[in-house]
């Protein structure tokens, strides 16, 4: 259920006088996503996506994300751009929720991920890596290393009820994470989200990456570590090389990794695993049964964890 | 949320095999609906509506259902149309569901309806009822006046958990409704749910009625009736007989209503309003709290319940 807001059609009309993108034909909710509430809204002159933000999205941040969005659109990558309104303002309110209108993106996200797949992940990411260097503001990842401490003294109390002894085995690996994490890798914006369904592919090629609203400015090889967390593991938890090799390989196509930064991946990989398993461990632990939000199981991100445990160099991801 | 279902981008470009619509453009589930999964789809020729028939819908019903749809359609009346595969089906198979595709309808249904609303709504009910008549296949109404003692029934233990005297309350009234239910009023297809969520408008006109899977073979007044119910309640629940009048008025100018169905009125709008009090009250007791679906207030129907109690004739409609 994405669809948190109602949005009444008047409502609606009055917002479309502000833009220059003509007259409301069709206006449904989309079912995909958690955080935010998503429209696709046909005009008389296109396809749009109207989006309200939600409150699990600093309304600060969105001028950030909107501009970075604009930016990398503007410098090749396929994503969503945000529609100025006939007064040059892209970040509007609508039914009481902050709301913006981007285009339209053809594609479909893949529901099982391919070896195909990989390599136009890697090379999008890496151009997006690239074209993000001209957007100047900056953006802390309110979700990086330092989060992970405190949210997973957050889930302490009750963590044990999700599996017996996990939080000792967090302790121990999150421990050895931040001891080992990388200070000199190179910096910049990150999307930090890439999972598969925020990447469209048509007739197999990748079509467009959409959903900005965790991006933010950190190491671009924790990018890298959160793809190969996202997209190289099968169904059954076991690491897939060969898709991995085949992102990483793409990725170094358009921007090359330093020794220092291959060295890193096992710990990155290791620090990717634990953010989603954290989030989503504090979220199965605070979700009241009867949200509409489906809670996505925290402990398939242990087993991928438990694999980047194992990784001694950068050989374990096929490089 | 409506997207029950998962489907693989794989296994929808297989299903377009059958079709000649061309290949897969866009696919976003549809976060309206409760009874099915609805998937929009963007083909290399057009738009369309993906469906995947969940447990609520009787499989047997479906060639009955989509052979309305294409009948009322080719009798003008603005709904979706089943889409046949190239060896002449429209019912086919998806990830395990019964599926059709139908033809995309512009607008948007109304959040608040207004007094506009009511006249093209009236027009095209009874436009559907005069189209129908042409259908020769029948469906009995599986949630007809026969099946609210058993759904009293079924509640009877539980049901004053809601409030306190509402089972005596309902058994008075269906009571009273069922003995002076009438029995030689004019029988045809109904669409039997026809609330502003399935209907849209574009540019203050209809542009198209949707979501046929409760309509049935039975009194036609008892259609009005429902729409009585669900258009022309305030939402302080407060009864506007300028829209029943607005709604009756359209309607009679296509179809007549005698004298005998005029009389009615107040009994069907009566149990109009009672059936979908139990359909409401039913899933209220049964929803598990965790469940995906919002449960529906079956108390706003013991509003507009009372409300039709005290009508005495067809004056209280406006006619």
């Amino acid at each position: 259920m994405a669809v948190y807001t109602e949005v009444t059609d008047e409502a609606l009309a009055d917002f479309l006088l502000g833009y220059d993108i003509g007259t409301m034909v069709a206006f449904r909710g989309i079912a995909e996503g958690v955080e935010n509430s998503n429209f696709s809204l046909r005009t008389s002159t296109g396809d749009f996506i109207l989006t309200l933000y939600e409150k699990r999205v600093d309304p600060h941040d969105l001028p950030w994300f909107l501009g970075l969005m604009e930016h990398l659109a503007q410098h090749g990558l396929v994503c969503p751009q945000p529609v100025r309104g006939r007064d040059g303002a892209a970040l509007r309110q609508l039914s009481g929720k902050h709301a913006a209108i981007t285009t339209f993106l053809p594609g479909v996200w893949p529901r099982r991920v391919r070896q195909g797949h990989c390599s136009p992940v890697g090379d999008a990411l890496a151009k997006l890596h690239v074209a993000g260097a001209g957007y100047a503001p900056t953006r802390a990842n309110a979700l990086g290393p330092g989060s992970w401490m405190p949210l997973l003294d957050r889930c302490r109390a009750r963590g044990d009820e999700v599996q017996a002894g996990l939080i000792r085995e967090l302790d121990t690996a999150l421990a050895s994470i931040l001891a080992g994490w990388p200070a000199q890798l190179p910096v910049g914006h990150i999307h930090a989200d890439l999972f598969p369904d925020n990447v469209f592919f048509l007739n197999d090629e990748l079509s467009g990456v959409i959903d900005f609203y965790f991006a933010a400015t950190d190491l671009l090889d924790y990018d890298i570590a959160v793809c190969l967390n996202a997209w190289c593991f099968e169904a059954d938890f076991s690491f897939n090389v060969t898709k991995s090799r085949a992102l990483l390989r793409a990725y170094q196509t358009v921007r090359r990794l330093s020794a220092a930064e291959q060295a890193a991946l096992p710990v990155l990989c290791q620090g990717a695993a634990i953010r989603f398993l954290l989030t989503r461990l504090y979220d199965w632990l605070n979700t009241p049964a009867g949200a509409l939000v489906t809670r996505k199981d925290p402990m398939e991100y242990l087993r991928r964890l438990r694999f980047h445990l194992t990784a001694t160099d950068a050989r374990a991801y096929g490089l």
